[in-house]
């Protein structure tokens, strides 16, 4: 036996020793491989002239056509601010007065957690992914069955986000069907949501009313209105507008308290392209763009400065159906277009990518979710809402699909961190060692060892097994094994950031219907 | 009722009568949404400096470490050429004879199919998706199972990837274990694969016997060696290195046979990173491309602008196990990076991207299959091996999940084919049309029905069908419906390019084990 080969079997037997210790020890947060806020936008899919061609096509669609449906106030504020209202009573907006928004809105401001390990910084070509959407539906896969969506639902959701360490917030995934009254579902939203999850949530305000009463709610919550004013840590979810270019008469009411009342919005604009929205994908972003600006006109009327989100979150229809298509490819590309116009802007853009098509997390869910992460990760989409546990475009959420997905998102984060190459990386040295003295491999090299956490991200569910360990492990379903964790989280993890007290005396005060019971492990 | 809404509706019924009509229709080849060779290249995982410092960090590890076990003949062209030979026996590359061959090589050529229309280009950003590997094993997904690969799967798989629009070559995905002689195999591998399709082939000779067997085949198969060499549409899946830097015996004399014989080689590095490549990613890049170039320097030294595909296949380590991790987040990045290098260099660059770790077409191998082959597509790899029906990191192979993964390839190309800017596709008097001259709506608009086929992509397997009607037929699962559909084409599906007469000639001279019976519809 030759030395190399000799040299080959101690290295090997010191590294696998080495990495299984290494492996037992906890991964410390300093390395971990991914992270909220990694920087994407590596990925272009527009030209520069390309960006300006559209940014042009939206000032002209928003000084020559405008929007129509304008409510009283929201006619008032504006023309205070510039815009025009035409005999045909659309509302349009000047160029002068659309840059001038622009440059002066809210940018590169935090979004809060209610743990402030969990602020966001949504500015430039930072990713975070996260829930979002309004399924009335939720997936039963035990059953095979889809069913409707509970307010237990959505508090059990929100715990899981808060374990998933790539779900970085909680948007509302789902509504409730067993809460009738709209008031009383938007209170039920919010604290469920908020009960759940520590991390930054956003919600929905279907009336006014509710929006209201969630402000007084969070005041309560808080203990005072100037706590929350510090760290609104809820954002409100907001369709302004009914695209193609009319605004949305309750939402632009929800909008109008919720930027009073020092809540983020996310500026909404959800048109379906071939339907809704025009059928090119240029189109599609143009309009986008054009309705989020006059939105961000809208809110910068209401309060100069206020912190608004640029929601651009165009769709796609199968236009052999007129049905969405929240899975397609085409709808990868319209979110990454959207996410370099909002970093043209330098604004903090949000963007749908990740609901599939698909009914269940089955392969064709897996492709389009995957496919849909990545690309809008790469393209450095700062908010990438209903990139987690979304199904049969946007009709039915699966809680257990979330736990999936953490660790399709893992791997999306991988790709979006990129390749660090530095002096060290290139590994000319590492290269000359292996080959020029030994062992002819990199097994046992301490660059792999120190790299190993560092450099790579493992799946929690995900199966790396060969066939034969497979095998050996009875072939295990990755949908069972999803089911299994789900209830393993759900029978353990209580977040307990909100106390009995505070809990008893939000009660007294408000419409509260998930039972306190279920917030509790001895429940 | 307004007048809008009266448009409406007419303008809803048009809509959908025209497309329900258009839909009818075949689509014609010119409107075709996404085709081979797409131009990617959008994504730009390094920056300039860092190809550069890769770059430069290759040529120094082929001049100061260079490469080992270089066999006799290999020796003598490469040291013809101008490379060194040192006293501890490797072969060592100055830089300027690599930047000589880098300058000369060749490049912008086709590789061709056996019908012209498959003849593909890759060059620059161009993109075609493929398959390739060596698994030894076929899933069974009707039993569960993983059996032993025949040489009627390889024929099979072939005659699939023929009736696959997203297919654009067929490199042997499998190893028939039902033939014992390496020789054998290799012609048999061969006469399958070319059966089954029309399309480029890549094969592999496991010993140089079995390419000379192989290239007189072909001269028999073409009517002559002069009608082979004026359209080589083989060509040779090659492993001349056996990472780290060293030159793998057989597969070089494999090499010298087939670039004398006129046959295209895929120079093959397919180190993995954490064990015989180094464990940064950026380290893995850069041995890859030292092997790579000088296996180029090895090609023109043996027959100067040969033809070869520059290879570069590093893979991942899951390091935990040592075991190799095809699906990971790491591997898309590592794709994408040789990508640019090959860009970078102005050459053919093939890598390897879209198989998974999953053991069976489930949720974990969708979304790693359909994140990996974005990526590289995004990066404008020119051949996307290894990206069509690939299990369990290179052990497994399906020929179902070709069926699911051609539609995934269709949406991946679909992101690759990006958003067209022009005049009309901002769309600003569509917008203009629709919301001040009614009917509120894009439905029924010239513009939506022309684009139905050439802007948007329809998978065939995929299932957009909303919750309800997904309930209604019978809930389908999208696996039972690719076996199916398998079936269905190995039932109906036989090219017939190969005549009686030539099949009865071959079989006379060479050793072909494929039943003649299983190439006929009337089998």
């Amino acid at each position: 036996m030759g030395q190399a080969e000799v040299g080959n079997k101690t290295g090997r037997r010191r590294g696998r020793a080495a990495r299984m210790a290494a492996r037992a020890a906890p991964l410390a947060e300093d390395i971990r491989p991914v992270r909220p806020g990694l920087h994407g936008g590596r990925y272009r899919p527009l030209l520069e002239q390309e960006v300006k061609r559209i940014h042009r096509a939206a000032l002209d669609a928003l000084q020559q056509i405008g929007l129509g449906q304008a409510i009283p106030s929201c006619v008032d504020v504006c023309t205070a601010a510039g815009a025009e209202i035409g005999e045909d009573g659309r509302l349009r907006f000047p160029q002068a007065l659309v840059e001038d928004v622009i440059a002066k809105a809210w940018r590169r401001q935090p979004l809060y957690g209610q743990q402030e390990k969990h602020d966001m910084l949504p500015a430039g070509d930072r990713v975070y992914y996260g829930t979002a959407g309004a399924a009335t539906q939720v997936i039963d896969l035990e059953n095979n069955n889809y069913r409707d969506a509970t307010i237990r639902d959505l508090y059990d959701s929100a715990r899981i986000a808060e374990t998933l360490d790539n779900c970085h917030f909680f948007q509302r995934p789902l509504t409730a069907c067993d809460i009738e009254d709209s008031a009383t579902l938007d209170v039920n939203t919010l604290y469920a949501s908020i009960a759940g999850t520590t991390k930054h949530v956003g919600t929905n305000f279907n009336v006014p009313e509710g929006a209201e009463m969630g402000l007084r709610f969070l005041h309560r919550y808080c203990g005072s209105e100037e706590a929350w004013r510090a760290r609104p840590f809820v954002s409100n979810s907001n369709c302004f507008v009914v695209p193609p270019m009319k605004f949305a008469e309750d939402a632009c009411r929800v909008l109008e308290i919720c930027v009073r009342g020092g809540m983020p919005v996310l500026l909404l604009s959800a048109g379906q392209a071939g339907a809704t929205a025009p059928p090119y994908l240029a189109g599609a972003v143009v309009q986008a763009v054009a309705e989020c600006l006059a939105g961000l006109c809208y809110v910068n009327a209401i309060k100069p400065g206020a912190p608004a989100i640029f929601g651009t979150w165009p769709f796609v229809s199968d236009l052999r159906t007129g049905a969405m298509s929240g899975g397609s490819g085409e709808q990868g590309l319209l979110a990454a277009a959207c996410a370099q116009m909002a970093q043209f802007y330098d604004l903090p853009g949000g963007g749908a990518s990740g609901m599939c098509d698909s009914k269940l997390p089955d392969n064709q869910a897996g492709y389009e979710k995957g496919i849909n992460t990545a690309v809008a990760g790469l393209a450095g989409l700062n908010l990438v809402y209903e990139s987690i546990g979304m199904h049969a475009s946007l009709l039915g959420f699966c809680l257990d699909s979330m736990i999936i997905d953490d660790d399709m998102i893992g791997q999306v984060l991988r790709c979006v961190r990129g390749i660090e190459v530095t002096e060290d990386s290139v590994s000319l040295e590492v290269i000359r060692q292996v080959c020029l003295e030994g062992p002819g491999h990199y097994l046992g090299h301490e660059a792999t060892l120190s790299l190993m956490q560092r450099e790579y991200v493992y799946p929690v569910l995900g199966d790396r097994s060969s066939p034969k360990e497979w095998v050996e492990k009875g072939k295990q379903d990755l949908v069972r094994r999803a089911i299994a964790r789900r209830k393993e989280v759900l029978a353990n993890h209580f977040p307990g950031h909100v106390s009995d007290r505070l809990d008893v005396a939000l009660r007294r005060a408000f419409p509260l219907m998930l039972p306190r019971s279920v917030m509790r492990a001895d429940a």
